[in-house]
């Protein structure tokens, strides 16, 4: 699996598009659009669901955390099917994201690669897209990176998406995947004893 | 979960937004098109992809379908992980897609919905979406219910995608869940063990 | 040209795609929804504007009506430079947007034709639509009829788009060009020398 | 009028977008594909109309080019009942292309901005976007601008789309409109007797 994490109108999509072009085998992509896509509509008017406030907020309910808990599941299992997935996400929550994503997907090899773009660039092309709610970008931009840890960061303001992705790409080649599947009652143990710091310790994150 | 089966310009997916709208619960909507979008363009132009031929047909090869399987996998993990889903499909392959799905899914409750619509009308309502390839309505409308089991039937030929919702609402209601989930190898036995049949059997399905 | 009024969701769009399916010459279709995608994205959070309520209700200002009347008279200039057009609207207000079509097409032959739909069910397949706000096919069914005039009525309460498109084809073959073209400057006088009620008359209108 | 000519994925329409944005008065956007959305879908299979080939290649017919022509009338008639206009064109005909505007616009002020982007780097943009036939930006980057005249041009190569609209809106500011509206007749005349040469002579255009 590829995990690309990055703010609102950072080039997350137009690069796993790219990605699927230059990998040589067929991958899926599936985004957290993607995911908002499939809520029922009335979810999105519900303190409950998701919130798209006029400055570019977003803020996420109960119910939008049970059901993108079970689509991450979903995705998970893809995986475990055997299928190779791009996945475009926005951390709303940072490293609280991304620990919610190694839980989910239990021992999957991940390739984690954040997509970097300065602020005021995003913020642009927000503005260029013209269908998205303006303030999101800025918003984001840096705060989805915060405390996340990376195998991986390209960063889109002054780079193309295609260029990003043939770097990505050569990560994907090379990449030595984890050695099995640990069984998710087993990961999960070791997760609440502390696997989690040995993981980040281990790819020299911060903190 | 509820599975909706039809032919394209049927009106599935309107009837899926519905059902998220008239269900109390907030409920999941995927469909085959949200899985194709997910898909590298490159397959579309590959006969191990899908093609979509001018006069309406459409043919699938050994990459889709592997690629398909684990995303039906995927969509069973959502529903096991507690998500309530509604796919909207098309079975290209009639019985033979619903004997899929069933291998897939492995136990959980489903509520299988035939969208039926005359072929006519169906051919009728693609000239006037405008975004589909002409043929595809004529061309599946009877095609993918054949051989195929349902809880339920609706015809959007003369009813509306909402109250064809309210039918199936009513369904979902009173639709006593399995005891419980079956473990996936004792399925897959189960299965191969001539299950089909008796589950078929038991649904008064005409062969 | 063709004119087709009526509320959002009555089937305005699918009607359009097929008179151009079924008109046997090339006939060019725009829509209200196409002007209001050339607007710029701030004068939609603008009482100048064009505002929708969340309630469904729209209201548009200064700055909209002097764009659309521009918007009107493109269309029209397309139509004496001899394309057949048919545009779909919504006559938010009426008799007065009719009279404004008429003041700008000048003597251009016309069809005017009312698509109308039973409100529960254009609210219905709003829902089924999905990417419209609710409440705005409610607000407009019948409100935007008000004081219209037509050559001819479609109700897609029970008629698909195809049957309704054929009826209004059908009008098309025989219907008798007005006898040449009027001067702008001589119709705007006739206009405002009481040519409505005349016009009015002869269509037999209520009132 | 601010008219856009550049090839397909040069960035044309995000740059309207832009525009639109930082510009004080609101701006209609239209573009070549907001006209193609107009046509019917018949014309797409069709020689006389318009045929999007596999490799990129686009060629135009009889049909197409009628409508188009009368399509361009309109807009110049939106332009002279005084709304401010933005046209994103892809000029297949070069030189050719701009002519036809020029006599269709007939002494409308236009501000002609050429929207540049290197091949490669406009097709890597195809990719990333995802909706378009590959080869149509390779194709289309320099022979949209053969024997074109421009008052100003933008490369979106290394340039973000917003920062080129500025420069161009920093144009519209001071360029001095013509000191009046020509009869379309007195400028059909001027056209076959010379005017073109003359024009692009006092911009100083090559050849």
């Amino acid at each position: 699996m590829i995990i690309l994490n990055g703010g609102s109108s950072s080039g997350k999509s137009g690069i796993a598009r790219c990605l699927q072009a230059v990998l040589p085998d067929p991958w899926l992509a599936f985004g957290c659009d993607s995911f908002i896509d499939a809520l029922p509509a009335k979810i999105q008017a519900s303190d409950e669901g998701i919130v798209f406030a006029a400055n570019g907020e977003v803020s996420v309910g109960a119910d939008f955390r049970a059901l993108e808990a079970a689509w991450m599941d979903g995705v998970a299992a893809m995986a475990r099917a055997g299928a190779r997935v791009i996945i475009d996400d926005v951390f709303l929550g940072g490293a609280a994201s991304q620990q919610r994503w190694l839980q989910t997907l239990g021992g999957l090899a991940v390739l984690w690669v954040g997509v970097r773009c300065e602020s005021a660039v995003a913020a642009g092309r927000e503005v260029a897209r013209g269908d998205r709610i303006q303030g999101m970008a800025a918003a984001q931009a840096d705060a989805v990176h915060e405390g996340v840890c990376y195998d991986l960061e390209v960063d889109t303001t002054q780079t193309e998406s295609l260029a990003c992705a043939r770097t990505i790409a050569a990560h994907v080649s090379w990449s030595p995947d984890l050695p099995g599947l640990v069984s998710p009652g087993l990961w999960s143990s070791m997760w609440t004893g502390g696997w989690t710091a040995l993981w980040r310790a281990a790819r020299g994150c911060r903190r």
